[in-house]
């Protein structure tokens, strides 16, 4: 009997929400019923998957409650934020996921792992915060956070002041074993989020840190550790371009990871968008041979894995 | 070879948080991380663990942020809150209990599976609310949540009005399956605050409803489901009593589920508290011969293990 390909499943923002919808939860399990169907027919074609699933916005939202409700209840901090935000969107795939597979015949447990992932605490990322988060203030209120609680803001787009977070690179996946060990029997949400971002300390054990870890980042890595032999990477777009949306504009197909190396030093692609999931492709089809890492929509991931469209990256 | 013995913990608010301090992230990470000494002692003396923990001060207060907050972002629904703190919580506990195993040089996966559990719609407790939650609103507001939402409200001893929701009876545990698989490799976290509550939908498919599981039961479903040998109900006192803190008060230490069962329509413990313990308890022992509950505190979970002390249930 052939091995079965597993694949891990990184959905992006789309996956998740529709633009201009409130963002409510009902309307959130409104978009991931309508993911679910998607992703249960790549399980009834028999692919092993694992799923990894963005959080900007839910834990954005998160982080605005208990910043707008500190003066009734303490604010959470952002490890923890991290953690609510897996536990919200985990519960609302699996549930989906599994009405979806039930539909289909197919009964096959579907578990969300609340997921640590360890960053350097050395990384140079924290030297220079780049993402920002949670609400709004007036350049006096952040004044004062920054002094009194350490946190790093700037003003953004002259809408206010917002703290901001480093993203720095994904190490280890501390629940790998887990992972593994659930692979062959269950359909596991992982890594919400790029996981919640943990570091080792000095007298050991992990600790919580604010820093926004890429997802599709933290999926590769997941990919790597489990061994899986497809890394998909789904967006808004079939597949990736090279001088996107401009008269010059060139698809991209099958690429090797040569290829893709030149364009992203070419800079080709948006940091924050296109680059990291560009990044991560190649640093898993360059892992092990017959490795293979496809970028493409989710409407578009069954034919993709038949090889049909995306953009795939091989060495 | 002997078989490991296998043990269902259900931990009490105190395991969480300390009464007196404010209830901050920090703070319940300090009490984790205590509580964590004792549950690694456990896990190195062989026996084999899953962990159930409560939720409800952590579970109101991310309700009262999200309803405080409602003007700027939405309100959240009660089963996503409950999401939401089985990813605060169980978060908490995976860090801090693999650090105090490590410390014991003991490596192994300590994981958090977002878990529901399936209710009865016909449950009669849905017919008879008792269970307060969430902020406290004016008259005038709460009838207009009860016109315009269909909340059940009450007023609550002069402190204001509640919505009260349903404490209905924990049938099956959806993930079960996954727990098996991890059981004799993993300690898992799971069922954290009995479980985000779930019912059977017409069209096939499973959908949150806002109810609050008593954890003590909802731990009673998890021992059957995964046949362990002892459901262990953590509290803060090391022995059940009858007529407790009167003259004359009488320590439980080993008694029958019959002995059990009588004192139970004695009405000897109070609802919503030492009632559901002793409830469970006798459940689980009378599922099986050979299987037994305990009731006691956490610093004597040990000792009570080794027959020492705490109340035991048996046929």
């Amino acid at each position: 009997m052939q091995e079965p390909v597993k694949v891990v499943i990184a959905l992006g923002g789309n996956a998740l929400e529709e633009k201009g919808l409130p963002p409510t939860s009902e309307s959130q399990m409104n978009v991931v019923a309508k993911t679910s169907e998607y992703i249960a027919e790549l399980s009834c074609c028999g692919y092993e998957l694992a799923i990894v699933h963005g959080n900007g916005p839910q834990v954005g939202r998160i982080i605005l409650a208990s910043e707008t409700a500190k003066d009734v209840t303490p604010a959470l901090p952002f490890d923890v934020c991290s953690a609510m935000s897996q536990g919200y969107i985990g519960y609302h795939i699996q549930q989906a996921l599994k009405k979806a597979l039930s539909k289909r015949g197919k009964e096959i447990p579907v578990v969300t792992v609340v997921t640590q992932v360890v960053v350097d605490e050395q990384d140079p990322a924290f030297k220079k915060p780049t993402k920002p988060i949670g609400p709004f203030y007036t350049e006096q209120e952040a004044r004062q956070l920054m002094q009194e609680k350490g946190y790093q803001m700037q003003e953004d787009s002259g809408r206010g002041w917002r703290r901001i977070v480093a993203s720095p690179q994904p190490l280890d996946i501390v629940e790998i074993d887990t992972i593994k060990t659930l692979w062959d029997s269950t359909i596991t949400i992982t890594c919400g989020g790029g996981g919640i971002p943990v570091i080792n300390t000095q007298e050991g054990g992990l600790q919580g840190v604010a820093a926004v870890i890429d997802k599709d980042l933290a999926a590769e890595r997941l990919a790597e550790g489990m061994a899986a032999d497809i890394l998909m990477i789904l967006t808004e777009v079939e597949n990736v371009y090279l001088n996107f949306r401009q008269p010059n504009e060139q698809k991209l197909e099958q690429i090797s990871v040569q290829e893709a190396e030149k364009f992203i030093d070419e800079g080709h692609f948006a940091a924050g968008s296109m680059l990291p999931k560009m990044q991560a492709a190649v640093k898993f089809a360059k892992s092990k041979p017959g490795r293979k890492a496809i970028i493409t929509s989710l409407y578009k991931a069954g034919e993709a894995l038949e090889g049909k469209t995306g953009t795939v990256i091989m060495r």
